[in-house]
């Protein structure tokens, strides 16, 4: 059984921000040399998240405002009075879910057509990070 | 260590559909002789999910409603730029995450009492393909 | 390759409830031996969720009111119908997901500085139960 980990930087310009990352998962379960597994996509922090769905940049958009309806920044979150102002944040990584296990099968992502990875940035401009985690044989 | 890998297919006649899985998957893990171990059950689309929850036709009702009213049928979501018209089922996909992890104890899903898989479609009257992995020994 | 396996129990005083259980789940992989893998919590319930966020105080108020804004206990679900009137806590489930799968690096849970394991009560003040599970080596 092999068990290989890595992680992955981003320090975004935008606040929030949607940053296609299936490339770099694809790369890194290759150097894994693991052929039948999983490999677990997570995010390092508590203001953002890990999803898969379409690269498609309408999309992407419908995502965001979808995010900001359902989760909205408000001034009137108590977590604000530890001098915070993400709750917003917080929620919109809740929502979206901050992990994914995706299947390998001969050496590869198993995805359907479609299927991509994303890294969801909900409160950017600083240093984050997601483990990659391959585990198999 | 043991990996075993099924898809399963779906072709629904609803546009939107939540099929019990429960007795495939462990029809799957028992072919796969894994005893101790996970099974990863996840989505190879989109605009399709899967969740685990009650075998309970009025929960599925509430259910189908409450992702209509949090991720509406809309005319004018950017995504429809493209020509789709399918940007609801992406958000509902979302919502209900394209998949789940079930621990395998003594060759069986470790279940509470009430728990069952489903197969959530979105977008449906076509092919869909749902990937079923175990892992373990 | 090992696997090991442990279950939590929980009986909130209240309905709704946000339990801490990292110390426990850190436990656990000790106890496990286990170095490198993967570590799956996940709720044996309905009508209960694993997530991971911050140890907040208010934070937790304002994802208790969230949810209940997005997922409100209402009379009039079709589930009540079995003489359940629990739906709310149904869907307050599938919002925050049942469960989360947290990577073991060197044998700790391989977080980042803020990431916490809750286990979200929905419909309390009775026996539950959440399965923990160790896989790797």
């Amino acid at each position: 059984m092999k068990v290989y980990t890595e992680y992955l930087k981003f320090h975004t310009r935008k606040h929030r921000d949607y940053i296609h990352i299936t490339p770099q998962v694809e790369g890194i379960v290759k150097k894994s040399g693991v052929k039948e597994g999983m490999v677990l996509v997570s995010a390092m922090h508590i203001t953002a998240g890990i999803y898969v769905n379409d690269n498609e940049s309408g999309l992407i958009e419908d995502i965001d405002k979808w995010l900001e309806g359902l989760a909205p920044f408000k001034r009137d979150y108590k977590h604000h009075e530890t001098g915070e102002d993400n709750g917003d944040s917080h929620l919109k990584a809740l929502l979206i879910h901050h992990e994914v296990i995706v299947p390998i099968t001969a050496g590869r992502l198993d995805f359907g057509m479609w299927q991509r990875i994303f890294y969801a940035e909900f409160d950017g401009q600083r240093e984050k990070r997601v483990i990659v985690k391959v585990m198999g044989e």
